[in-house]
């Protein structure tokens, strides 16, 4: 099945704190990379669809893009895998659960701090619960280096933004090689003037 | 259990798209009424605790007070229940699911659109399947008149705020009288130079 079959992709909404917003997207969006993906942006957000690794490279150099003109910006990002469809999910529950291979992308250059949540979303036919990954990704998150402390409901992340995307994006492969429908959404923050614990 | 205890409370991240952001935001947030919450800010997002109606109250009037200035503004929220603490649940699975009464929210006098996302975090031991909730919360947001398409990954919602964060809220508050984990995330847009379907 591939990647599109499946529903591997995100939604993105890139909020530019700048009153020269609209050409601070526009142009972070004419200038990336969107070979092999579908996308369609709307009133809300940009929706783009691909395999793993070229949809988290699009959204690296878009937020990077952008970040490059010295603005505030946050982006909310959902990563979604196992429930293609838009009404419904056009796979029922219980298809196998797929994989990928872990996404490896290049540094952004750039410094993300960034609030993860990540959903497993068993059916009551499933073995486990659904807290176990979480605890486990959290884990890796330390151990790769880009974990900076747990929020209410978030766990927070801080370091280039490529490691932080690629923290997210491996967690939510990982748990999607077992369980079918995986979410995962970040609220990235880069450039802030506020201080982290204001 | 308080809603403190069983872990009832928000999330929100309010980008303005205005060189004036800092004080758009800083405004709106001390305009609002935030009697019987807990409120902390840092530097991605603020964290609000406490009954249902006053956390939703509180987000619909921040949110209101920074549209009143007419900048284009996002606004990424999660709303979670039955998950206290931080690096880990302090309510541990199985715990009795609770509910609460619907909110019901004045208007704001602002129209909203939005992608909604609601995440019923079932455990292997649980009933039935998770997606049953999602399409019967989709059907009620339908006859609530806010429903307005459901693209990937999310449903459309357009209307007055308080009328779009009311359904969202409310079929996170009847889901969650038979689970316990429920998460749900929403995107607002307000004063979008975009077309609907740009």
């Amino acid at each position: 099945m591939t990647a599109q079959q499946y529903g591997v992709g995100a939604r993105v909404t890139l909020s530019v704190y700048d009153s020269g917003y609209v050409q601070i997207i526009l142009a972070a969006l004419a200038d990336a990379d969107t070979t092999g993906l579908t996308i369609e942006t709307n009133d809300i957000s940009t929706f783009v669809m691909g395999p793993e690794s070229r949809v988290l490279g699009f959204i690296r150099d878009v937020i990077a893009g952008a970040a490059a003109s010295g603005a505030h910006l946050s982006a909310a990002i959902l990563l979604s895998r196992g429930c293609p469809g838009e009404l419904q999910c056009a796979l029922p529950p219980g298809v196998a659960a797929q994989g990928s291979d872990p996404v490896s992308l290049e540094p952004a250059g750039v410094r993300a701090r960034a609030h993860w949540s990540l959903y497993p979303l068993l059916d009551g036919e499933s073995t486990g619960e659904h807290m176990t990954p979480i605890y486990a990704a959290i884990e890796r998150a330390k151990a790769e280096g880009v974990y900076s402390g747990s929020d209410h409901y978030a766990t927070r992340l801080d370091g280039d933004l490529a490691a932080v995307l690629q923290t997210a994006a491996n967690a939510w492969i990982a748990v999607g090689a077992t369980v079918q429908h995986v979410v995962t959404h970040l609220t990235v923050s880069i450039n802030s003037p506020s201080p982290i614990d204001a």
